[in-house]
């Protein structure tokens, strides 16, 4: 089975499967599983460490891996920018605030630019910047974005607006997608392909504590909820509309709703967050998932992930494809 | 053409389609038009209001048309509601709040049960009380609703409850909906049919001042916004966790944050918004509805919309599969 896309002829890869640039779940080796596996895997270049980009970069096991950074962030190291766009030059991905500055450099260095968009205001200042794919995500989807959109209306707009002004630009759904119903349905909105977070942070390779992958295994959907709690705490710059998807857990009843309260006492409270990310306590510290988390029920490697999005997906759009023929 | 699910099969209709009870938009005439077309319209009952009720229901000219109410209205009257189940026993649609008491009494009129559902909790309590059809309505969605989901992670998510507890149930999916790739998307995800509201507002048949229509024609899906400002002018006693999604407007630009104030003047404000329904002022008046307005370009009968989904939708499901074919 195989679903080809101009997803899977852009990049060269065999499914149209992108994993998310998490940080820190997407370390060098589940980049290189998703890879391995014939989809796109990004290291998750986040907030721009050089130490763990090192540490990470190092367990790359394949060429074919690009990398995402928080646009913002990685503005205060443009040397590390350009390292990973010499290192990694497979694809980089830029996600939150204007991708204009580092857009170019992305562009003179001739590897693929993706950009994340939250709207169509988004869509159209990336597609100027020269983007070569579109990541259109909903509010459902864990860690940082907006609550603007949600995937289902949001995809096939992009995917109007990008047949008007920019038909070359590719467009991948993501938000709300774990397996391969989720796939099948943004092939039908008229994605290339699908970009997952939660999925793959719930994956064997994952950089993740295991008790904070149990308590997803075990979550309901209807668990998440957009918060700037963890922002406060770990005093992370983010522009003022951002908000961050998590599972809802003691810290975050504590606090969210208190967050002027919480700015007078981040260091302490941080300190509580940065034990409990040692200890395993997730009631305290931050599982950042989206809705898909409803959808997930296991811990399986991420090469099987693709594999089983990519076989489910292909048995759902055959069965209805077979449905059709006998109706029509 | 034609796609036949468990929906089709259990209302004995031609196409998985429903239209949402809109209040006011879906009257007779557009629940007429949606049936005769080949799907299921459902009378926008919404806050029980008998005048309405009787004048719209002497406008539809087939049987095959059911009703649906905001639940806690309708439990003011509900003398309107037995009347309802005895005068449209095609269908019992109800929205918002707890289905429990009156949906007992659909049971034992043998109408077919249709339950909105926002989280997995209503989902659960819908099934208990009978239901035959959940929505699974995400935030996207037009009118009222939480925050709490988006359709894209949330419809196969009760999809999988439902296999689970209550196999028998069908799911239809609704938010962000209108068009063929939203149907072929929700049909991926494992539901029966879609509901559709904003698409179906935006037609000829609905009871809509032309220009709040034309406004939506022209809308990008980045203009809607949750809000209560409408609820507070207009004195509606929603439960406190629902807002309603509008198309974002003068008046919601003034009020919408300044709720507490808009308390205290909100006869003048309401005198206001009821001239502005009457000129066609939809600066000041309310257009209600949901991110799908960006999909939308033009104002068709209801029947044609009804057409094009179908011919939209099988033709992508048809296309996938006939390059799975080449491709596998």
């Amino acid at each position: 089975m195989a679903i080809r896309t101009r997803l899977t002829d852009f990049f060269n890869i065999a499914h149209p499967v992108i994993l998310a640039p998490m940080t820190p779940a997407a370390g060098g080796a589940l980049a290189s599983a998703v890879a391995d596996a014939g989809g796109l895997g990004l290291l998750g270049g986040g907030y721009a460490d050089r130490a763990w980009y090192e540490e990470e970069t190092r367990k790359i096991s394949t060429p074919r891996v690009g990398c995402g950074f928080i646009t913002w962030a990685v503005e205060q190291d443009v040397e590390l920018f350009d390292r990973a766009l010499t290192e990694l030059p497979t694809a980089m991905m830029m996600s939150f605030s204007d991708p204009a500055r580092l857009g170019k450099r992305v562009k003179q260095a001739k590897v693929p630019l993706i950009c994340q968009v939250h709207t169509l205001e988004h869509a159209r200042r990336a597609i100027d910047v020269g983007a070569d794919v579109l990541i259109a995500q909903g509010t459902e989807a864990g860690g940082h974005g907006l609550t603007a959109r949600s995937t289902m209306p949001f995809v096939p707009a992009v995917v109007d607006l990008v047949s008007k002004i920019a038909p070359s630009v590719l467009v991948v759904a993501a938000g709300g997608i774990a397996d391969g119903r989720g796939l099948a349905a943004s092939l039908m909105l008229g994605a290339d392909g699908v970009l997952m977070g939660t999925r793959f942070w719930a994956t064997q390779e994952s950089l993740i504590h295991p008790a904070a992958k149990q308590k997803v295994v075990a979550a309901s959907g209807d668990e998440t909820i957009r918060t700037t709690v963890y922002d406060i705490v770990r005093e992370k710059a983010w522009p003022e509309c951002y908000t961050g998807r998590l599972l809802k857990n003691g810290f975050i009843e504590k606090w969210h709703g208190r967050e002027t309260e919480l700015k007078t006492m981040h260091r302490e409270e941080r300190a509580k967050v940065e034990a409990a990310w040692v200890s395993g306590d997730y009631d305290t510290a931050n599982v950042t998932v989206g809705e898909a988390v409803g959808l997930i029920n296991d811990l399986p490697s991420a090469g099987e992930i693709v594999a089983r999005t990519i076989r489910e997906a292909s048995e759902r759009l055959g069965m209805f494809a077979a449905a059709e023929r006998l109706a029509s």
